[in-house]
């Protein structure tokens, strides 16, 4: 996708040294656009945990490139598989993380040690381009459902579709999940608009999807997490399209605390509740995700402090409880598949069961 | 209540000079507490439209002492039914404002001018008596609630309870209303613990709720906005009490943004959802909440920037959106009835209906 103009993907290898890996610190938009540079595994691991890169797709990718620079430490077995499970233990609940190390494992363990820092560069780049890939198909099934929306409306109808954290291009390589069917209905003249959940407590949806929408110039309204009822109650959503970290194989969908309101309040006004993946982001092994998915319990200054730009302009942070209270931070939740009208995967939308999901996914 | 173990009210007359209004600060805490004096009616109206005061019963305490300021000023008819008028539309979606400002001036329009604002104040003592009074025994009938769930369990069991915005005693002239029961349960001894929800987009759950509770040594945790749905999933809210700012004849509850799906979460969990209110929140007028009562929409400052303590010490704003992006800030939303497991009113507890609550209120 493009800032002012210029097109970029979330994660990618310097040109001139050719191994070195950028992404932009997502920690400082939208104030700062501060392009990182990572030269180790542990900058990897680092920019995972602290959430310099996030999003589900987007941390197997960069995981991908994680491993490939700790090959170049050590290309032997042991520290391969060492370093994988370190990289893999870095955030607990979204399942393409795991998925993108065992995929550069599989591809690695054949082959001898000199030659696979070549080779994991090569399976990072083709995970790569292969979530990009997958998100502009999600984009395409996706863009039916808004064109289906502004069909059964008088032309020109305002569709109001509401999302929550952010599934944009940079929570995963390009395009997005949630958020690509958005931008290309934008793009063909489709008349949308986005409210956006801020998502706190790390308000991913007030600083980086606000910022993307508005960098493409799509028309969006940021709300509090907790006024998304209110707006379904009077009309004033037409569509709730989320991401996930993680998809159980029966359809329960795991992504950002909060999100399991929402889907609530999607059913009690009858508004259709979509979820946006890749199919990396399913997870055959589990069948009920409140019980089996890990829920991943972050610091809880994230509650008792808000980060933002000051009036002078500094990125500063505020506290916002007594001293002496405790806040718990379980950064995601599980909405049960009940909840979720359909599934947005890149070979086309499904209901969100065990058959819709074999349907589209036989070979499971 | 007390503070430090020195008993205050949220509102009182001052001492010496026997006319002049203090109030807390709420803006500033729980960082700082400023006790304000309010000389004026325009004091008052902005100490409310500024949510210096806040929380629907002692906005109606509150009103009522600015009346009798305005009074001191001009004690006619035309001028008092005007600064009435003001008063009343300083916040739109409370009832107690507009009920405390009718009984003033019922009480008033019968007294010659000279005698009105003598009769003004000990009106307005009158109500923060009864305020205070009601909302001990919303205490005394919630306490059962706890008590019984209490007893359901093993002995010493902790009792996991789940608030929304500041429902307690500075919301109040003493005692609150929804955290009125939560501080007898806790005085008797009983193992109460309260989940706090922060409560953007003004965090009166994270600032007020959390330094209430602290200050009384109630144990308590705050989490995000997002959190509830989750911890109910879990089996970690055993029961959710609100309070209110308007309940309709059918006993549909506004109340801040978000309590809503709090209770949709709790409906979907088998979690008791109780509503904790004095009669004078009850509009008799009205029966369809959702379409009936104005919701309050204020300023879009209060979801791009959010306050707190920087690591300075100074009370400071910080922005948390990107400069362009429009936001919306619904005040309050509306829970239907058939979302309330009960209300607790200082006549007892009622199912959340029009027969309910005339069981409780047969004179209406």
């Amino acid at each position: 996708m493009k800032i002012n103009g210029t097109p970029y993907r979330s994660v990618w290898v310097n040109e001139k040294d050719g191994w070195s890996v950028h992404i932009f610190d997502q920690t400082r938009l939208p104030f700062s656009l501060d392009i990182l540079r990572l030269t180790t595994q542990q900058d990897v691991a680092h920019a995972i945990s602290t959430m310099q890169v996030r999003g589900a797709p987007l941390i197997g990718a960069v995981a991908a490139y994680g491993l490939a620079l700790a090959l170049r430490q050590d290309a032997g077995d042991t520290a391969m598989e060492q370093n994988a499970a370190m990289l893999a233990a870095t955030r607990p609940t979204a399942i393409n993380l795991r998925w993108a190390i065992e995929r550069m494992l599989k591809a690695l363990r054949p082959v001898a040690p000199q030659d696979r820092v070549a080779a994991a560069y090569a399976e990072a780049g083709r995970i790569c381009d292969e979530d990009a890939a997958q998100n502009e198909a999600i984009g395409r099934h996706g863009l039916e459902l808004i064109r289906a929306l502004a069909k059964s409306r008088p032309a020109g109808t305002q569709i109001n579709l509401l999302t929550h954290c952010n599934a944009g291009w940079i929570a995963t390589v390009d395009w997005g999940t949630a958020l690509a069917p958005i931008y290309m209905a934008h793009d063909e003249g489709l008349n949308v608009h986005v409210w956006v959940d801020e998502t706190r407590p790390r308000n991913q949806g007030a600083a980086l999807t606000a910022w993307e929408l508005g960098s493409h110039g799509v028309p969006h309204t940021v709300i509090a997490d907790n006024a998304g009822g209110h707006l379904m109650q009077h009309g004033l959503v037409d569509l709730v399209i989320v991401g996930t970290d993680r998809v159980t194989r029966t359809g329960d969908v795991a992504n950002k605390i909060g999100t399991y309101l929402k889907a609530l309040a999607a059913q009690d006004n009858n508004v259709p509740f979509w979820v946006a993946l890749p199919s990396t982001t399913i997870d055959w092994t589990v069948a009920n995700g409140v019980t089996e998915i890990p829920i991943e319990e972050r610091a809880a200054s994230e509650i008792t402090h808000v980060a933002g730009r000051d009036a002078n302009g500094a990125l500063t942070r505020v506290q916002i409880t007594p001293d002496r209270s405790p806040a718990a931070n379980p950064a995601f939740d599980v909405t049960p598949a009940r909840l979720v009208t359909g599934l947005i995967t890149e070979r086309g939308c499904c209901p969100a069961t065990e058959a819709g999901l074999h349907t589209l996914f036989p070979e499971q």
